[in-house]
């Protein structure tokens, strides 16, 4: 692809040969002369000076021309569409047509776009929309209803009555709809609350590998358009997560939580149950959250507290040794001060 | 179902209107005319004025009469079982009966009751007990003893030698018996540590999805009878659990560690091996354990203390950065005194 | 087997019976007459007075001949390669030959020494190599290499382009492949970064179940030789594992980190993206690392710290009410003192 046509279609400015032609794309530090790459994180400035790659992704104007360059306000979006000119969507090579180990059942509806592996079972009552691909191994339970284009990559579980919307794509081994983690203790016996509720998953979301989405005691845990969630993540029963939030692998929320639009959980935080965080807002790595969050905050910690609260109090933690030193000290001092002072008053 | 016939059955108090027809449940806040509800959580009191639920179930009678309520004890249990008169267990749907896609051990002993699913393998010398759902694409390897009545949901998979008890649910994806992490490093080599033990689950328990289990190197890693474990926890070799005890998800026990009965790991709580946990113990979520736990206590923090010394050092943590600031005060205060103090001598 | 023998093979020196007859290895505390156990955790040397055990295995000669011993600089090691004489390797129950359901790919190179499970697909352009063992419900894409004597347990799903040499172990549900977590934000959209890349796991891996590793952005994930991954751990695209390094349970690296040879992550321990962590540092349980970490180094908490800094912040952090009582009564002699010496000013 000539680099002219990949700034026109980017909307990027070009500033270098046009004619060059990209044949696909690279990493900075190991592009080559027909690659493309992009600098988006300071920490990789220091491999453009030598990057061999035919074109480089910046956000501003450099002062030099060594290199051909495409700016563009966002260089990491702009380079993630440029991929697209040269790798096909994983989609793309799996055909159209349900193999012939596949169990589906007798009133399933299975459009003649869909793609349905081997070894796939689909339950009574459940309906794939068009051109979905759902992988070997996968298990559908019965009355689930999935949208369009939806790609459900091998031994996906989900269990009956779950709700997908179209574009959704779930990653290999996670689970949507197990029974949520309810129990009333009774006489030393935890008695199962059975989980009537379902999973409903709304269109544009990706989730990843081995993560699991428990569908709701009562009504429905919700995971909203176009979030994303990343592998080995938590959902418990009754949570709901809104539009474009991103969960971070190993996170987890706790039963009934709701969280807002563009919320952002970091890798191996944890939220209590019940509890509501507001939109916006992001959730540091390992953060412990035991209570509401407001909007537009960052927090860290475990407990988790206010970003710059956290830091301030992580920085006086660090000076501790050295405090304490001070602290004896004056102690020896003030000690002393007392001593000069009777010393003084009784010569008086 | 009349609502002074569950009232009965549930050894509840009625007040108000027995004749009322009950159909189904649900939460507080979304019951409608004909539906029951309960109260259990202080956070979900403000909806009890205007629920148009049927029925609510409280732990006490209320002052006003604006709702048919039936008073129990044990609201969250009362409401627990009342959903059994309105929905069938999840195992109802599973009809006896092997699919014939399955393939099982020719010496497998698989009772007519019990429902296999398709594409599940089951290995030599395995047992089933009766009336148990093995459902599709389950592998059960070989001499494996699975007791009566169990579900055993899609894609999980059961290592050699398992013994697993009456009653046992386990959730989509979940591995029971997989190697330990066991190695010895030898001249630069990790070798691998043989794990030749076993995984036994007593009666009862219940294990949720993409949750795994590893086999003991030497004897047995065992889940004692009606402890329930959520998704995507973590139990080491050797790892004994009592009866009656709670893994919150993303919780990890590691190896040869020993919790007794009742205990709860919370949340993304971390053990490690070798330790002892007491009776009836709470481990607060996120708390990392390094040493044994006394019995009937409550632990918090990482690393994990007494839960109310721990709440106790986190305020002293909070007011760190007012306490330095005082600390620095105090220095300058006594410098002053000093100062003074010469001054007052010098003109002795 | 006699106890001579295996003390010859292991190049152990031998106190006590060598004609004893060995039939199976046990823990010291359940260890029978005909069975070997070693010591090498104090926590269980109360139980070697009284081991019924034929023979112990330990680190230094007794000053006792109660038992046989065994005496070997690395009596854990040592006790290892003793079970490989009582027990055989797991791979030995499964045969050569491809089960009638498995679907593999009319180009695929599946050599006739490979054990090809039940529901298993193998996708075009992949090869196996001989020996290997694919276990039931694997699901192994296209244009994948797998190299001799690997053990792929159930229920494991291989994304197309893995690259995975020899002796490798990969347990029941774990994922390798699937898409890393990339999207980049543009008007209010997560746009799907591709991921392009590949996962290249070496000789000698051992990978525990449920478990993932994600394919890499461009490039690949690599998992060096003799790594060693426990259950639930998650690599995230683009990760360097060197060789020799120990992943425990529940941990997780975050995109494009680079661990050095030898390191140990603990359980829950969590790693940013982007940094790198130096050849034989240990990663304490539950830490948070935000920053590279050099060579030989211990590190622990959250945020990490060197371990011995970490280990003094955390006793001072435990003396904190101690030492702000001991600031508040500083504080109230400060102003005695102050009031005792404007009363001797004003005296004076």
């Amino acid at each position: 692809v000539k680099l002219s046509e990949i700034a026109a279609q980017l909307g990027a400015e070009l500033l270098g040969d046009g004619n060059l032609d990209i044949s696909s794309a690279a990493a900075i530090e190991s592009a080559k002369p027909d690659q493309i790459t992009f600098l988006a994180n300071d920490k990789y400035a220091k491999f453009l000076p030598e990057t061999r790659a035919g074109a480089v992704i910046l956000k501003e104007k450099p002062a030099d021309s060594t290199h051909n360059y495409l700016i563009h306000s966002e260089p990491y979006y702009a380079f993630a569409r440029s991929l697209r000119f040269f790798y096909p969507l994983p989609q793309t090579s799996l055909t159209a047509g349900t193999a012939s180990s596949a169990v589906i059942a007798a009133d399933a509806r299975v459009p003649e776009s869909v793609h349905v592996g081997d070894f796939v079972q689909i339950g009574a009552g459940s309906a794939i929309g068009k051109n979905s691909k759902i992988m070997a191994n996968c298990v559908i339970g019965r009355n689930c209803a999935i949208g369009d284009n939806c790609l459900i990559y091998p031994n996906v579980t989900i269990y009956d009555e779950t709700i997908i919307g179209n574009n959704v794509s779930i990653h290999a081994g996670t689970v949507i709809g197990s029974d949520g983690y309810g129990y009333a203790l009774y006489q030393g016996e935890h008695f199962k609350v059975l989980q009537i509720g379902r999973v409903r998953i709304e269109d544009d979301v990706e989730i990843g590998a081995n993560t699991t989405v428990d569908r709701a005691a009562l009504g429905e845990t919700v995971i909203g358009k176009g979030t994303k969630i990343d592998n080995l993540v938590q959902v418990a029963h009754n949570v709901k997560i809104g539009k474009g939030s991103l969960l971070v692998s190993q996170s987890g929320v706790s039963g009934s939580t709701t969280l807002g639009e563009y919320v952002i959980l970091a890798g191996q935080a944890g939220l209590v149950g019940h509890i509501t965080v507001g939109d916006r807002t992001i959730v540091g790595a390992q953060a412990g959250v035991g209570h509401n969050l407001e909007a537009d905050k960052i927090y860290g910690g475990s407990p988790a507290r206010e970003f710059r609260n956290w830091k301030k109090l992580e920085a006086h933690f660090a000076r501790l040794p050295e405090r304490m030193k001070e602290l004896k000290e004056l102690r020896r001092k003030v000690d002393e001060l007392a001593a000069q002072l009777s010393r003084l008053e009784s010569e008086k």
